[in-house]
């Protein structure tokens, strides 16, 4: 699809940024390594199992180091993801999507190769179908109640009966195992500082674990309570009668957790090396051949910086940020860059482009080039589709 | 990376939509034909070559819909599709995107394969280099200029006496020849009706013709004088003076373009099949598994329909539009769904979304299943990257 080097073409080693074709994705290894650290030590300190998501990448090095010093589960939210990391050895994971009872068989032949994975029901009718299936063909799934914890997308109302219902349904079933519950803040994301965030994120524990309570009240074992999205588990104080926590994001993190005050804009690890391919002095603009197609068009925090566009600019080599650069629009190859100083970069200079959203910018690419300032020290190939 | 059943996993020939694992990319070939065939018509109406755009699905058998009753050529806006349409047979190829002197080993290649690679400047150090470069190696390429016709992206200013310059410059080259001169109205997209349209696209005629004009009153020949896009040619009356056009959307059209007047809803030959994986009363919502890895975040005709969302929904046939049925948000894998009778829709309906914008949805495909009613007749397969 692509024929830019990965490592230099004549050593087979390392190469150089200045050996890759623009645009192309790249991961600084120092700070992938001081998040996956930081994430797995507050587990352990807030006395947590961490069980990270790895939508963000999709790749096995990098959910590897999310989770060393933990148990080894992690979070997956398609079944192409489960099969990869299955197939690389990840053992006990879990499929944090309403599952789809279409794809039963594929999770079947998943479940067959690991030691556990775990499905998410939230609706009545796809409890009974599975439990049918598998009563049907002698198979056996692990299957978590999702909780609506105040994001109002899926789960069960905490509050409400219905939940309490389903999940004793589910524990009844000889052919499931009731796994617990769990919950996702996704609302952290339209919080505007750390202030907010702490309290999404007392709200996900406290809604999550009353309800674990209801649950146990009516004679119910609730193994595993499990929440967390990046902002909340990275801001938490206290994660009392939690047991699990499931961020992802942090593996990266981008320009949206650093504005909401998740990380430092130094802390985000994923960007898109691009190159200055025309200027235009009295248009007060550069454009760059990273368009919609290499930084997604994630709107970004805009309701904490109405004019954040769709990327941060920093130098070559990561370590300059470039002023008040951003890029402003996007279209499916172009994106246009506006600032002060756009006159320091003639055309073929090189940029790296933090995205708002580091999910979706680097769903774009076949592969990572894993670098160290401008050294390339590894490629990494994600999984794709569904 | 997906093992859904392209054709019938028995039989090997063709399926139907109940084979297809969700999400996946849908092509209705009857409304493909009849846009293509529409396109290819009005060109020859309009008395102009039609050179159409190939972004929007990147695929071969699309492309050569395209091109029928017409000379052959085509529009890409990467090397990659480049590559992939040479090699595909595609002899006449125009590369409408600022060119990176950095990819030029790969266009040397790519030139060398078929009849003419054409290459688009406005830059002035560009065009210096790739002359050096030419010299130097004993290359020849068909250079074309970019003119900002008013959607002030890249191009240079018809009205400014730069633009002349380069054009005289170019053309003065022994080792280039110029191929014309090139412009884009990407401003259409902003227009909210179709009388906008038609003023934008007398604009971008008049504009491109005049510094055609400019150019010949220099004494310089100008073989081409290129403009397009799908609604400025999907709506032009009159295309006196310009000899080419690149429209490339209207191949699959889109929620945005149905909205801005270009085409009707009807006319949309893309979209993806979703199922609901959740429906909550409550809440007045559904949960699809097509997120914003298979829409993508487009925020769509936000100017005209505020509240556009991210899709329209229709049924799984194609056949009925599914009243106001919106997707009103998008995460990573999740679609919410709202309006009126979503009651109708159990879990594991499956729906049909017609995108905001079909060039990014579409590019979230590694293949799409070319159907009829709800027979799958053919799959293709895109190319990706750069």
């Amino acid at each position: 699809m692509t024929d830019a080097p990965g490592l230099h073409p004549d050593t087979g080693g390392p190469g150089s940024l200045l050996d890759l074709r623009t645009p192309c994705a790249l991961v600084d290894r120092a700070i992938l390594d001081r998040n996956t650290e930081r994430m797995a030590a507050r587990a352990t300190r807030l006395d947590v199992r961490l069980r990270p998501h790895v939508k963000t990448h999709t790749c096995v090095p990098a959910a590897r180091l999310q989770v060393r010093g933990h148990f080894g589960g992690i979070t997956v939210s398609t079944l192409a993801e489960a099969r990869y990391f299955a197939e690389a050895g990840f053992g006990d994971i879990t499929h944090a999507f309403p599952f789809p009872m279409a794809a039963i068989e594929d999770a079947v032949r998943i479940a067959h190769k690991i030691e556990r994975l775990t499905l998410l029901v939230d609706q009545e009718s796809t409890l009974e179908a599975l439990d049918a299936f598998c009563l049907s063909r002698g198979e056996r799934f692990s299957v978590m109640l999702k909780v609506d914890c105040g994001y109002h997308r899926a789960g069960v109302d905490p509050r409400g009966d219905e939940g309490i219902a389903l999940a004793l349904r589910l524990a009844s079933s000889p052919h499931l195992e009731f796994g617990g519950i769990l919950a996702h803040a996704g609302h952290a994301y339209a919080c505007r500082d750390a202030d907010e965030i702490r309290t999404v994120a007392a709200q996900e524990r406290d809604v999550t674990v009353e309800f674990g309570a209801r649950l146990r009240a009516e004679g119910l074992e609730v193994p595993e309570v499990s929440i967390g999205s990046t902002p909340t588990i990275g801001l938490a104080d206290d994660l009392e009668g939690v047991t699990e926590v499931r961020p992802g994001n942090y593996a990266f993190h981008d320009v949206f957790q650093a504005t909401i005050g998740t990380c430092a804009l130094d802390d985000v690890a994923f960007s898109v090396l691009a190159s200055v391919v025309g200027r235009y002095p009295d248009r007060g603009a550069l454009i760059v051949d990273a368009g919609a197609l290499a930084l997604s068009k994630d709107p970004g925090p805009v309701h904490v910086d109405p004019d954040c566009g769709f990327g941060v600019v920093v130098s070559e080599d990561g370590r300059e940020r470039h002023g008040d650069l951003r890029v402003v629009s996007l279209s499916q190859e172009h994106g246009v860059i506006r600032g002060a100083g756009i006159e320091r970069f003639p055309v073929g200079s090189r940029l790296r482009i933090l995205p708002n959203h580091s999910c979706l910018a680097a769903a774009s690419f076949d592969r990572y080039r894993i670098v160290n300032g401008d050294e390339i020290v590894d490629e990494w190939r994600p999984v794709r589709g569904w």
